[in-house]
């Protein structure tokens, strides 16, 4: 395509809008993930001189192309919604504004560098709002999609409001929190389990978590309050104990018995295995004595879910409003703005999709603000524990019946006069 | 766990078993795919001295330990199938045999590097089955999980059977054979369609695909027709038109005609959009005039089941079989082997789970090979074309109830008597 608009000599400026244009069925919201790395993304784009050579190689583009490529960076403009934002379906979570061949280009990286994080974000949080308060561990990384997958998946269930990862580089990368258990593999390594979850005491006094169903998981807990005991008497406390396996909800109260028989009335359960967020607030309501969730593969891959219809379409170009006419994909013109309401109980009321040179109306916020021009960063990314807050703000603006984890509410989001006339237009001119 | 086993001065040898423990309801077998990244990953462990300072910096590691990591490598054994094999339900797709400690450290690694490769392989399978040797091309960089997973999931799905992708970097890094089209974009920002299309096969004589929906995809067929016609005039042909949205099965029949009675017979109609197998195949038996498919998201996410249970399990330590009880999963002991039987017909009749030591049955081949031993690698890993003619060969050798897209038969996995023995022995020893 670029080749080709090159060739034509189409050097029209072209503004295009990251939308996702249904919500997935049981999702009543998203939250906007992934900026910073399409930022970084296009401040560093630029094509080496090896993929040069390997393009000029394939023998399907001629040298005043290359030579473009060669000098090509990204000069345009990025409006966006901060990290964090709660947004809904046909929603801009970005506008780019470039010369056309720029901003066709980074379609693909645009789309899959907001796509994961979003998609893992929105997925995470409802683990969050079920588990009311409890904190969650993100454990997904062995069955993430690759490895870039497992970084962008910790760091989006951390924004979510996850406690923790058990991704270490991601601690180290991101600085979120760590946590982590001993696997089944570890504790069939002993000879004995008494003697495994000691030897993981010793070397983890201040953070041991030992994993008690192995074998039998009420048996597992007896010799729990044994290592407790150990610990206490060395001035330690056992930080927890986790089942993996079986009915969490009759394991986790018997085991709760043992601990609390033994004298380890502080130490929590931590249950994990395969769980989402209905697993979650099923053991939640159930009033089940559990401290820590554990959640991995069914949130790293957002499994009910496993991608977002998540769009990068034109919507004007050389100062003219492109409409798409295709069969169940049409979408609103030109450059938009999202205004969100704000009620007098803090709760988000309504969001308006308005015109992007539209006035923003007294009572509400407007989410996209400009964060790149001319190709230059206008701002410092917010820390990732910004984010984090912002996103906690955000879903506690969402009304109880747009938070649901299924059969979720409509939030409600109006077309302005001003965009819907704009359509119109662009239709009649068709 | 490794400062534990550390600590406790536990040094035994290990294997570690990796299979996936249930297939996903829709699959009757699967395609094992990324050894070679395991492989790698194994050759090239160590630590960094920066990530030593850093897990130093923690406070949670002695010094012993860290030394201990700085010298680690992977000095084991790895046993495995070949890329390409089909393979079932337990039966393993690697063994790993090493040190306590570099066994377990490599879990999730191991895993991740397997799962995904593994996971989309199996899936885009499936469509290369329903397409009946139609030509498939993968789109799905844009909503795969991540860059890395782009990477993997093009890879994955050419093992399978694809033709070709859209992701220039796969066919730079791994030699895939590249394809792709116009976007709506390309064709909007045109004042005018057939401008577009025209600019188009000006700058792609010879692999110009048109997509011929944005507005009226009747309408765009009689363009295309002008254009192949204009192509033909200086030597060309139109490689293709694309049809993304709408009634496929309608617009192809109505595209075919008006490009036949255009004098465009020879010119192939590609159709996309979020199509999955059960598309491909409700297309092609329908007998819609599809010369090929461009898929993407649905096959890169593995929609249906975008995970695998695929498990890392310890089978053995310091001589002595190894059997986790947890509820729901029992995994056999020991270091095993996956013998097949193959009929008169070439078709695979039945697979023999057995002990590793066993000896291989008259008439069966031995599925696991070594591959690596003292953590040098043993062979030349196959090519990417020796694997995916591998895999095409697998699929041939299943019946046809084992490859049916939906209500797969099971094909039938033995348990070797010596293995049921050991198992036995095992659990009498518990």
């Amino acid at each position: 395509m670029a080749a080709a608009c090159f060739r034509a000599d189409l050097r029209a400026t072209a503004t295009f809008s990251l939308f996702v244009r249904r919500l997935p069925p049981e999702r009543g919201f998203l939250l906007a993930a992934g900026l910073a790395d399409v930022l970084e993304y296009l401040r560093a784009l630029r094509f080496t001189p090896e993929g040069l050579e390997w393009l000029a190689s394939l023998g399907r583009f001629d040298s005043a192309f290359l030579d473009h490529l060669a000098g090509l960076r990204f000069t345009g403009e990025v409006r966006a919604m901060p990290e964090g934002t709660a947004v809904f379906a046909e929603e801009p979570l970005l506008e780019v504004t470039a010369p056309l061949i720029e901003a066709q280009l980074v379609e693909t990286a645009v789309i899959n560098l907001i796509h994961l994080p979003t998609l893992v974000a929105s997925k995470a949080v409802r683990s969050v709002l079920a588990a009311s308060g409890r904190p969650l561990a993100e454990f997904g990384l062995r069955r993430s999609h690759g490895t870039d997958a497992g970084m962008k998946a910790a760091r989006a269930a951390w924004i979510a409001g996850f406690e923790s990862t058990s991704n270490v580089l991601a601690g180290k990368v991101d600085g979120i929190p760590l946590s982590g258990t001993m696997a089944h593999s570890y504790v069939s390594a002993f000879r004995d389990e008494l003697e495994a979850f000691r030897a993981y005491a010793r070397a983890h006094p201040d953070s041991c978590v030992l994993l008690i169903d192995t074998y039998d998981t009420v048996a597992g807990a007896h010799k729990a309050v044994q290592v407790a005991a150990e610990l206490a008497a060395r001035g330690h406390r056992l930080a927890g104990v986790r089942i993996d396996s079986g009915d969490l909800d009759r394991l986790s109260r018997a085991v709760r018995r043992v601990l609390d028989d033994g004298g380890a009335a502080d130490v929590p359960i931590v249950v994990s295995g395969g769980l989402d967020e209905h697993d979650v607030a099923r053991l939640v309501s159930a009033g089940a004595p559990i401290g820590a969730f554990g959640l991995g593969t069914r949130i790293d891959t957002s499994a009910d879910a496993p991608s977002l219809d998540l769009v990068y379409k034109l919507v004007r170009v050389d100062g003219r409003d492109v409409l798409k006419l295709s069969t169940g994909k049409e979408s609103w013109v030109g450059p938009k703005a999202v205004h969100r309401f704000v009620g007098a109980d803090g709760r988000f009321a309504q969001d308006h999709l308005a015109a992007a040179d539209e006035p923003v109306p007294a009572g509400a916020v407007t989410l996209l603000s400009p964060v790149m021009e001319r190709g230059e960063l206008l701002w410092t990314h917010p820390t990732l524990e910004e984010i984090r807050s912002r996103a906690a703000d955000q879903v506690a603006g969402l009304a109880e019946p747009i938070r649901r984890l299924s059969g979720a509410g409509k939030y409600p989001v109006e077309i302005s006069p001003v965009l819907r006339a704009r359509q119109a237009a662009a239709r009649a001119g068709c």
